[in-house]
C-alpha cells in the first residue's frame, strides 16, 4: 500500500466496527505497534470479542481495512462510563489509537478519532476524554481536544513471575558460586604443582 | 463529625459498595463537591444504580459512611476496561474521588484508593489508571501512583441549549433595534419641536 495525501486515497479508507474475522487481517499485529501484545489464541479472541459485543454501543472498537491488501491498518476504541453526576451523565473514554507505520499520511488517525468522537456524541456523552503522550498532544489538539489534567498510573506485578525470577536468580547465584569455588580450587592445585615444579628445578 | 488523626477514628470508617439507600444519605450532595451535579430524581437514581449493578464487579462505586451522622462522606468509583492487547488484559479506571470537606484528615481518600486499587488487582488488571489535577499529584504519588501521560478532553455542547441561546440573542437584538429606532424617532420629533420652538422665539 502506498501512503499519499490524495483525497481519493483518503476517501477509500472507511472506518467500521471490528469484526471477528479481523483477527486474520493483522489486527493483533497492529496493536503490537502500540504496546506489548502477545499472540492471542482464536478462542481467547472470540471470547473477548463476544464479551465486548455484549456491551453493544457502550464499547466499540473501530478499524480501517486496506481493501487492496486485506489488512487492518488503523484502530481505536471507545467505551461509555455511566455516572451519577452531570445529571446521570455519560463520558466517552477513547483508548488504543494506532495507525500502521506504513499507512501514515492518510489521516487515518484523524478519521478514527472523528468516528469515535461522533459515536460518543450520539450516545449522549457530555464529554470525551483520552490519555496521550506529550508528543501526541498537537495531533489531538488538531482533532479538537484540549489538555486538562495529568494521567497517573500504577502497574501490578504478577506474583508468579516474581517468584520465578527470584528462583532463577538464586539458581544462577548457586551455579556461579560453585563454578567460582571450582575454578579457585583448580587454580590452587595448579599453583601448588607449579611451585612444586619450581622447587625441583 | 470531628476530623482527627486518631487511629480509632480512622478504623471506624470502613469502605463499602454503594447501596441504593445512599441517595438519602447525601451521596449526590457529596458528588456536588467535585463537579456539576444537579438533583437526581429517585427514579433516575434507581435506573442508573441497577444499570451499574448489572455490570457486577466490572463497575463498582465505593463509599464511606459516617455511622454517627448517617452521611456518605467519601466516594470513588472504578470500572474495568477489557482489551485485546497485553494478552487480552484488563485496565482499572478510577474516577470521581471525593472526600467531604468536613472529613479531611481521616485518610479517607487513601482508604478509597486502596480499596479500588485492590479491587482492580483482584479482578486481574495489569494496571490501574486515573486522571487528576497537578495539585493532587502528590496525594496519588503517596498512594503508589506515578505520572505517565496527559489527559486530553473535548466537551460536547448540547444542541437544545444552543438553540435557546441563539433564540434569546435574536429576541434581544430585535428588542434593542426596536427601542433604538423608537428613541431615534422620539428624538427626531423632539428635536423638530425644539427647532420649531427656537424658530418661534
Amino acid at each position: 500500500m502506498r501512503a499519499s495525501n490524495s483525497s481519493s486515497e483518503e476517501q477509500k479508507f472507511q472506518v467500521r466496527k471490528l469484526q471477528i474475522s479481523d483477527k486474520n487481517k493483522g489486527f493483533i499485529q497492529l496493536l503490537r505497534q502500540l504496546t506489548v501484545c502477545d499472540s492471542v489464541s482464536d478462542k481467547d479472541f472470540k471470547d473477548r470479542f463476544w464479551e465486548l459485543s455484549a456491551l453493544g454501543d457502550d464499547h466499540i472498537i473501530s478499524v480501517v481495512e486496506d481493501e487492496s491488501s486485506g489488512k487492518i491498518i488503523a484502530t481505536g476504541s471507545i467505551f461509555m462510563e455511566k455516572k451519577f453526576l452531570r445529571n446521570c451523565g455519560k463520558v466517552g473514554h477513547i483508548e488504543d489509537i494506532v495507525v500502521d507505520s506504513n499507512a501514515r499520511g492518510l489521516k487515518l488517525g484523524k478519521k478514527i478519532i472523528a468516528f469515535l468522537t461522533e459515536h460518543a456524541r450520539l450516545m449522549g456523552c457530555y464529554k470525551v476524554i483520552l490519555d496521550c503522550s506529550l508528543e501526541n498532544k498537537a495531533f489531538y489538539e488538531k482533532c479538537g481536544f484540549k489538555q486538562k489534567d495529568i494521567q497517573m498510573i500504577k502497574y501490578f506485578i504478577a506474583v508468579l513471575p516474581c517468584i520465578c525470577v527470584a528462583v532463577d536468580v538464586c539458581v544462577c547465584a548457586c551455579i556461579f558460586l560453585f563454578l567460582f569455588k571450582l575454578i579457585r580450587l583448580v587454580g590452587i592445585v595448579g599453583l601448588g604443582h607449579g611451585l612444586d615444579g619450581a622447587g625441583l628445578k
